[in-house]
């Protein structure tokens, strides 16, 4: 009899998206004419920047030659890409690292979710709260995550709640923990963790020979001096931090699909016997059978996004979503809304007026300005009471978004 | 302190290719003069067909368009392609699915490595033996294989021979399993399955509620009437089996990446109680959790296949490595050698003559005319004393090869 993964039974529904999308239905269906901006999800909406385009066109036209036609490439990426993302996203930041410690990939979900699998069942996995909901799933499947409370966490997972009351900063937790995933600039809340914070981290981690997962898709968007844009530019990093990622948001890739991974050859895990054992081992093995490598004419398209051109590009993107972030954020707090985020990063986190739940907000603003936002709860219990708005809508409808919440929203 | 999956330690090296390349480079060294012809690696070497080319380029310039510019797709693929996979892949053998029981993929190695995700671990997982290595891994590295026994098999796991011997016909075991994986055509024996031996399997796993996965990644390569091309050809299959099926050996994607897998609504697996649960829903939330679809461009390409043009090209595509693989085995016949598959697929398996270990014919094999094939043992304890040959090179290389080995090579 094929017995099934258990795990996946604990699974609540993915609640968060189907449910906005059926209440965005109904108020349609109600509502006809209404004309709703969705300032929900977190993707992107300009397209790819003309230099990545331009070499799309010719990795298209090599793979039509024999010539010049690719099959396999190596699992890890094409030297060409592992070499530009080292020269670029790491040596001027004073980080050294080997083209054998980056693994190109499909997407940082892919990777924050796939990561996992590499270690042993019985480690005490921490979560900021609220979280990218990935890093959580990919755990309750793999069984590491205890059973759902009635307060909406899992038993066997450690919160470390990211509020205003602490500042978005989080905090050490008195338990002893194992895998630590972090995530900065922060999806949901958009808030950046500075140097001297994140190295508590990375001494922690050291001290209880734990692994940091350091989520940093939205680096890009780092304005401000002094935040760090790699987990490595803390002094003792290498040792414990895994780094992921992403070309989607800096460069427009949701729908291209590129990202990497970085597994310095440092970073160790340990056997229940106490043997250190070199993650960036286990993570080439796991990768090389489990995944065969990115598109060549997807690797060509971001090799792309380090030529002059394409870093002027990807700047001009990031400087239109982040004026709609600036929009958003200062339209918010105009309204005496408590905001965080949208500084150095796409996400703007408001606090929901009057002590309203996230639901409630959600669909005061559904059905008074139609603008269609995503529940604060929906990314952990600590999300109640805030509410997520991001800057990848048009200027155009961001600037009507913000008219509209500012002249006609009633709080 | 962060604690490894320690079934990572029980894989061996990627021992086979690894020691292919070794071995490949002394020679080289030794003999810096020689031509070396590669009939070893099952991957493809003409440019991809024209239509997808076209078509490639006409997604590349979508994507650089904000009108027509796409950010995250449907995780399990986009309806055009779905659509086009249904009416061109199933209904014409009789076989109705609907769009939800397709899912779109970035390779027949993820598809078949992520599937056992969704089982629990204390399944008797079956395997022909020689096999595709990565059933094997992907197993092992989630615990369900044991340990590896002096003979070359995990002590948990169920080999079930497929050799000359039982004309490579897969037999019912005597131990009862639950997962079982079936390749055919087949990687690397080159052999076929009829729908009467298939109908078994179906039956076998009708009977005892089991689960077999299907690896139909080869299926454009059958030319005799009466092989099935797909599993679901065989009665009762849809409620039992699952399908992979691929881009990369049809049309050429081995560089490009597009892969799909068939997972019909009425395949159950169990919970340790006896409930019955649908296997689609459990993928369904895999793929949505560690996967984010395959790029917008790629599946473009891949829906191009299904032009008129595009089943064209594919075919002359076949048609072309399948004169090789004509040429292989008539050349290899011509010296006395048994020789089997290379008529429904682009693998030549042969019977090392003088009962020669595979790793002696392979030496053999290239220092005396400089060809480099693959070792039968290196897919399995039942592949020792055969050797892989590929239809994948050149015309030029292969009637190259061939001649060298009719009349240069001494058995």
């Amino acid at each position: 009899m094929a017995l099934i993964n258990e795990n996946y039974l604990k699974l609540p529904g993915s609640y968060l998206f189907s449910e906005i999308a059926r209440r965005v239905e109904a108020y349609k269906t109600a509502n006809p004419e209404a004309n709703i901006i969705r300032l929900g999800i977190g993707d992107v909406t300009k397209p790819l920047p003309e230099a990545v385009i331009k070499s799309l066109h010719n990795a298209v036209d090599e793979m039509a030659d024999e010539k010049t036609f690719k099959g396999y490439g190596p699992e890890q990426g094409y030297d060409f890409l592992l070499k530009k993302i080292i020269e670029f996203d790491f040596n001027p930041r004073g980080v050294e690292l080997a083209i054998d410690e980056i693994f190109v990939s499909d997407g940082s979900k892919s990777d924050t979710a796939n990561f996992q699998e590499i270690f042993g069942l019985n480690n005490k996995i921490a979560i900021t709260d609220p979280v990218y909901p990935v890093y959580v799933d990919s755990n309750v499947m793999a069984g590491r995550s205890g059973t759902l409370g009635a307060d909406g966490k899992w038993t066997d997972m450690v919160y470390i709640p990211c509020t205003a009351e602490n500042g978005f900063v989080p905090q050490i937790p008195t338990e002893k923990v194992d895998l630590i995933y972090l995530c900065f600039p922060n999806n949901p809340t958009g808030t950046t963790i500075s140097k001297t914070e994140l190295k508590k981290w990375v001494d922690y981690a050291k001290v209880n020979q734990a692994i940091i997962l350091y989520d940093a898709a939205y680096e890009a968007y780092i304005q401000e001096d002094d935040v760090p844009h790699s987990i490595y530019e803390i002094a003792g990093a290498k040792e414990v931090a895994i780094e992921f990622r992403s070309f989607s948001k800096n460069a427009g890739f949701t729908g291209t699909r590129c990202s990497y991974v970085v597994v310095p050859k440092e970073v160790m895990g340990y056997t229940e016997s106490g043997e250190p054992i070199e993650i960036n081992k286990l993570w080439n093995r796991r990768h090389c059978t489990k995944f065969n490598g990115v598109p060549y004419i997807i690797q060509k398209g971001a090799e792309a996004v380090y030529t002059t051109a394409g870093q002027q590009q990807i700047k001009a993107l990031v400087e239109y979503y982040m004026a709609n972030a600036k929009m958003i954020r200062e339209g918010v707090a105009s309204k005496g809304i408590e905001v965080f985020g949208g500084i150095n990063a796409p996400y703007i986190w408001l606090k929901t007026p009057t002590g309203m739940d996230s639901w409630t907000f959600f669909d005061k603003l559904l059905t008074e300005v139609n603008i269609v936002g995503t529940p604060g709860v929906g990314f952990g219990p600590n999300g109640e009471g805030y509410f997520r708005l991001t800057a990848f809508g048009s200027k155009e409808n961001t600037e009507e978004a913000i008219r509209r919440f500012t002249t006609e929203f009633k709080i």
